[in-house]
């Protein structure tokens, strides 16, 4: 992606429909490169948690180095309708309600122009089901990120059975237009690559804490102190690559492939989240973080993230390659 | 722990049983740390893979900003009784084969004094199962530590239905003096806490390798530029506190709990190593990272380690807290 390709395929118009959390990190990450955005969203609060997310989002911007003085302006628009009707690229980020994505994304058709990209922020809904139903199908893509989106350059692109090859490369030059490492997931399974392995973890996790194996902030200290270390900057298969010595991957597998047979994971079946264990992962959360506020968390986060982006950035490796790259190419 | 009490734990000398990568590198964090450490490995390669993985952690500590001037010296012995006869600290990382770890323990305490703690390395054999037969069984406990074990500080404490609480804080307090951050895990399972963890991720990601969801490199970087970054900084519980916004952990279970009952996973069962799979992880594996040695990935990934480390330290925050630490204690 060259330089004027990328600045070629980012939008001057978006819209966000859709203003949580994550809504309102899309929408930050847009106007930061420069995008106008119309965002709708029914609930009163929405353009303050947008506004408090674009202060974290600028914030981080100004200490990544990245420039902060060419923000696109936002509005709040009065309606679905009213967000998308001039927008160039439409990214939706409604709650996870088959229903409710489905009723919103026929407003966003009936409303936005013929050739727009309609980007769903689901975690887990295939696209071929949310296509069912829609006017024009195959514009409708996941753009699935991973918060905090203005921070973490990675979204998972993936289509539906209608969608064209031609939708994901539209779709792709706008998420890396605005800074984004665009994976396209060529197959289409519930919850894609990423959330996949999320949940793996996460009910693991559960058992752990459910049996008294160990406590959250125990389990999240041996990750932030552990592998969690080395996933910063390279991957499970990198990291075993490097583990199996000169004897490459093959040696690797050789060596280690047969304990997959041993019976360590819990996961032929879900914890149920009784009260006792729900309970016990409250107290044990407050107890590891209820120290801080979320928006100090938040804070300390985005500090970590950006020195931990600058420092792979100064090694030109893994996230820092996108970071570079992303500075050739400024709002205007 | 105190300053005093950190050194205080600190052997002068250690035995190293089993030199490969893991018993290396331990070896290279004890010496970094003034300990003299006396090497058993049978193998021909043992000391150039020592002196090799000496080198890295060297550089790495010299990055670090860690004294490198007052190593301990090393020897390689010529036998397990000849290594243990006059260590305070014995660390045991042979080969995963219980009858081995079994004629090696059996070694080792034959010739090491009466009170000196054996660490084993394991990744997943039961303290419990291992101290079987032992004539002082209490005395070994899993010290189970995530490589480059020189720069990654956790290692996770695993006592037997032997082991008493004085051994354990005993061990804790060893590691703890060469900058190590020591989680007892206080229920013993198979495969402790980290590896359950890797085991579930490493399955699914195989799933995914196998059905042509995503190939290695694209699920390494999904992983680098998404949900590891944020593992460096912060564990899976409080990111997901912080997702929850202000509603708490709580709050964020009950938006996100249901969601386990959807059928994401494939964990249910194990993916066979064919050797079509193994040949497509192979070939994924080497068109990722084959245009670099494992040594220059050993430095690259030092280097980012140490970055990001001094990005923790700076922030006062995760793994950089028990750098910090570590730092009032220098080898004397």
């Amino acid at each position: 992606m060259t330089n004027t390709n990328e600045r070629a395929a980012r939008p001057q118009r978006a819209a966000v429909v859709g203003c949580g959390v994550i809504g309102a990190a899309w929408a930050s990450r847009l106007l930061l490169n420069g995008v106008d955005v119309a965002v709708s969203d029914p609930s009163p609060d929405a353009e303050q948690i947008l506004l408090d997310v674009l202060d974290n989002a600028t914030t981080a911007y100004d200490n990544l180095g990245l420039p902060t003085d060419a923000q696109g302006t936002y509005r709040m628009a009065s309606s679905i309708a009213d967000a998308v009707a001039d927008a160039e690229f439409v990214q939706e980020s409604v709650p996870e309600r088959p229903d409710l994505k489905a009723a919103v994304h026929a407003e966003i058709e009936a409303a936005v122009g013929p050739d727009v990209i309609i980007g769903s922020s689901t975690s887990g809904i295939r696209p071929s089901d949310m296509q069912k139903g829609m006017t024009n199908p195959g514009r409708l893509v996941v753009g699935h990120p991973y918060n905090p989106v203005y921070l973490l350059p990675v979204v998972e692109v993936v289509g539906g059975e209608h969608t064209t090859p031609d939708i994901i490369e539209r779709a792709k030059a706008i998420y890396s237009s605005i800074g984004m490492k665009a994976v396209h997931v060529r197959v289409e399974i519930d919850a894609f690559v990423g959330d996949r392995l999320l949940e793996a973890v996460w009910r693991e996790a559960l058992w752990l804490v459910n049996d008294g194996v160990a406590t959250t902030q125990e389990i999240d200290d041996i990750m932030t102190h552990g592998f969690g270390l080395r996933w910063a900057q390279m991957g499970l298969f990198e990291t075993y690559r490097v583990a199996g010595g000169t004897g490459g991957f093959r040696h690797f597998i050789e060596q280690f492939g047969p304990t997959l047979d041993w019976p360590w994971t819990k996961l032929m079946d879900t914890p149920e989240f009784t009260p006792e264990l729900v309970d016990k992962l409250v107290e044990q959360s407050d107890a590891q973080s209820g120290m801080h506020t979320i928006r100090e968390l938040e804070r300390t986060r985005d500090q970590n993230l950006v020195g931990i982006l600058k420092v792979l950035e100064a090694n030109e490796w893994g996230a820092g390659t996108t970071i570079a790259a992303h500075r050739l190419n400024p709002p205007s």
